[in-house]
């Protein structure tokens, strides 16, 4: 530890917790074996291993040990988001200010969750499930797989669309985005970086970061959402665009339904929108984009006419078919 | 400003300032006009303005007035290396810390550089010149040459290679890597990604970054530099590995002399290396590699005799040729 | 000459003519100007000579003196399509064809258009003008544009889209086009590649070619069409698919309406449909797909109902709404 | 059969035999397992059958029933390469004309090769070994890799590189390049498309083609090979530059050698080379370039002294390690 880290870790013991990045995804499917060959054979992720049930799988660039669980259940829906804290006692120090709040929270024991130490879980005011841990083994991939470069955890290209790394998650809501947000500024230092006012002031939506991904969450209003806890989608990240084009031939033969490809001017990233034929859960392929390291950044602040541009900057968009959206709880 | 923010504020008041990320290179030429030549039309950065003979450059996807600035002088060399604190406090916080350790310190004052507040320079113990500021203009294009997208500062593939944004700088030095890399941990802030270790312990290189990228610096060891303070290369990054061929084609015809395209294991990112014809700087274009947001990262150890893949992971690699490695100095 | 070409030559003395290849567009637009800042600044274009008010242009990896002329005019059209010969012979050959089958042929003398011999023009059954020479002149690039390749004409990417050369013509018409295809390979030699066969046993469309591509001309069979000689689009080539997203970024931002980037099934090939502001002739921008060098190739042959992904396998796609369709005469 | 093509019919009974395309390579291989892992999970090549001991294998793009094949043998070598011709009846009117010039040919019984009909062998000045056929069935693949387009033979991106098709073969040798070009185009049609002068007139390369791919059959000088009939690679092709960066990280994690990537001046084209560990044949994995429609193309005639742009325009090129370059027969 360099002097300068010892003289801040002092400091932080007092300080507000933080969170430093995105860490994983709960998935209950009604269809694991469809969900896993969707996740496994064509998205093309990697099971460090199955315990109990559940798979755990991540990408080929992905660290820790998994950054997607996928069980069987009667209803499938998102269990929960899970954030990993900057520092071990974060994770208590979270727990604290969230009770302190009249947030309920619950303890989910060391290895609960395969690689997993303490954690805990909550519900944010629009009742999505969101995890709060810091311990997560960093597995070493198994021989066949592991990658001959040491920074990289398996072998890229191994099948499927094969993403490098977890990205970002976007919640749909029929709660207030802007409270929403708030809430996500005030309890986890997340910072505003675009968004979508309409008329009344209110947000259609927010993207966030704690990172300087333009979003490591996205917050997306909709006034008919079933519930307010439904997932818009879960992201994973491609290193280049054409990887993208790559991606549309191999979900075409494969017979999964997407819409894409095509650019956000919002995030100015590259989009495939699939969805899983096994849990209905909505993966969006992700790629290129800005990220901001400035300090003082301003949000972008669109309007709701401007999203001809700002949600599809140019190509294949999403329609309004209710049979081409089915959302999931979170 | 949330509830978070203000208490990490007070709480911030006391703590050690930081760098938020790599601001700007300012480079002396002693054939400007070629240099000018070589940024603007062939590698294809934006003008933001000129003035006092300086001419303030950036690429399209900067949002700060510049990340180059270049100007007329007897030796070409890197006049200064200027990073951004992540508070306005920051820089007199900085100056203060390095004071007490007896480092000298020369203030720049508001206006000194064009769009650029109050600032300090001074000299690491390898003898480069960095500058500390946190004020910079966050400049709009000029109507012809801006972005229809709100959250992007002037169109893309105007001229040339067109990269999106400044990436990072390589400096090497005879002087100690490993204690270089000490002393920017230590008053700096900046976390070890990766690093060579020959087998005397000492470090023939180091990637640092204090921002989710593999480096913000990389620090090269050369025991045969003429000076402590030389420039390997400083460097911007394109969206995606296949601009870096097109940009192969670009600087082939324009008759620029340059390395790769190739592929390092350390930081999996792709380059191209190119010569100014008019500073000899080099200037590393760069794509892909991987992001760091595990705050628990441990540095990645490589051996000299691993450097058939770390350095260069496949394809074409730098020469020992004195001719095709000028260095400058900063 | 070799031995067996001489025997060859003396043998193709009586064989039919043949046609070697697409040769060129001559369009005429209302908007001279906005047509020519299409063609040269946002697709890239470079122009050869302007001659007596007509523009000659080409892309930069065309041999031939233009690939596109472009004068004003009160109407915008197609003025013809033109194609190259195998031999100087076979124009006269091919005159004489046409001739015998009470087609009338109206002879162009040769430098009425810039670079070019002896032509003639006439009339398909479906009143589409096409040209017929031989003779044109490979004119060298200008030193300032010439490219460092002995084998390539001008440097690459030097403005806008950056196309490398000329590809394929679709053209529309409410004429038969099972009939139009059997005139083309009866008359020139065109075999069908792959085709759409409607349930009453009539085409949708015909992709013919002389060369290996699937096609240098399709046929695209709209009952509604106002006059029997519409242009569907003209077409440029690109080498990789992400040029073509390249592409999206620099239309959008000079405000040209398209449609794409996609994938179509038939011919397997990338695209992106963009609209001429000037003579509104839409360009189809287009890259991947296969060639044919099978001697023996059967057509493939597509049904209406398999138009989901024979027409737009993936990728946005083109719309039924009059104003984003404007045709032009031929 | 349209009215042309009758009439050329009739008058095509007496004309000169033509040769369509590369066919296929024949290989033999001292390590048949090794080979089969490198050219079917590494390069990806689909297995159509094997059968009497031969494995028979092409690319997801090709439509024949194979355009490799290998089997075990005691020294690897290229059994023969095949060249398809443009009529049933030029199998044997080459036959004849081979004859004719006292040049021995071994017949080929239909079946010898699976999927192949009646062919012959014979030898060329240069001791290379060549076949000549028209029958081969255009296998449909099973339906387990079968793509769901119908101008498509097998999914792409099932395993590996995943190339599209079979492009070329480069033939090394001590005899006169000059001379073989010459007997290539004397006896086959073959066009020169591009070639390497020697100071004393004789040819360090030619490039040529039936097609309009600049070569089908490229032939290399090397006054000191082991014998006359050596090869230099065989190649097949990918349709974007950046597969060929993906193909790298592939052949690298593989631990396969290789060269490039790079870009080739003559042809314009992309490469890596690599090597089969099996036989130690070389393959080049090829991309990009350009073709050639004009029927009046002259040869580029490149100079010894100009093969710093001419074979490696840029990126990594082969050295001149006896180890890094094996050769195997023809």
């Amino acid at each position: 530890m360099t002097k300068l880290e010892t003289v801040q870790e002092q400091q932080r013991i007092k300080v507000q917790p933080e969170i430093a990045k995105l860490g994983h995804f709960g998935l209950v499917s009604t269809d694991l074996e469809k969900s896993l060959w969707f996740f496994k054979e064509v998205i093309g992720l990697e099971e460090t291993e199955e315990k109990d049930g559940v798979h755990y799988l991540r990408a080929w660039g992905d660290f820790e040990h998994h950054t997607l669980s996928i069980r069987a259940g009667e209803e499938s829906r998102l269990d929960h988001v899970a954030w990993r804290t900057k520092r071990p006692e974060d994770v208590d120090a979270f727990a604290e200010v969230l009770e302190n709040d009249g947030i309920e929270v619950e303890w989910v024991e060391e290895g609960t969750e395969a690689g997993q130490g303490k954690a805990f879980r909550f519900k944010t005011p629009s009742e999505h499930t969101f995890e709060i841990y810091f311990e997560m083994e960093k597995t070493l991939a198994s021989p066949e797989t592991r990658s001959v470069l040491k920074n990289q955890t398996h072998r890229s290209w191994s099948r499927g669309v094969s993403p490098r790394r977890i990205d970002h998650v976007n919640l749909l809501t029929n709660y207030s985005v802007k409270d929403l947000s708030q809430f996500m500024a005030d309890k986890f230092g997340f910072k505003m970086r675009e968004c979508v006012e309409m008329p009344d002031g209110e947000l259609a939506g927010s993207w966030m970061s704690v990172t300087p991904l333009v979003h490591d969450i996205a917050l997306s209003f909709d006034p008919n959402a079933e519930t307010p806890n439904r997932v818009h989608h879960i992201s994973y990240w491609l290193d280049n665009a054409q990887d993208l084009l790559r991606a549309a031939d191999i979900l075409k033969e494969n017979g999964i339904f997407f819409k894409g490809p095509g650019k956000h001017g919002i995030s100015q990233a590259m989009y495939i929108y699939a969805i899983d034929p096994g849990s209905g859960v909505r993966i969006e392929i992700f790629t290129n984009g800005y990220l901001i390291f400035e300090p003082d950044w301003e949000p972008i602040v669109w309007t709701v006419d401007e999203m001809d541009i700002g949600f599809t900057y140019w190509g294949d968009q999403m329609d309004n078919k209710p049979e081409n959206n089915p959302t999931i709880k979170a």
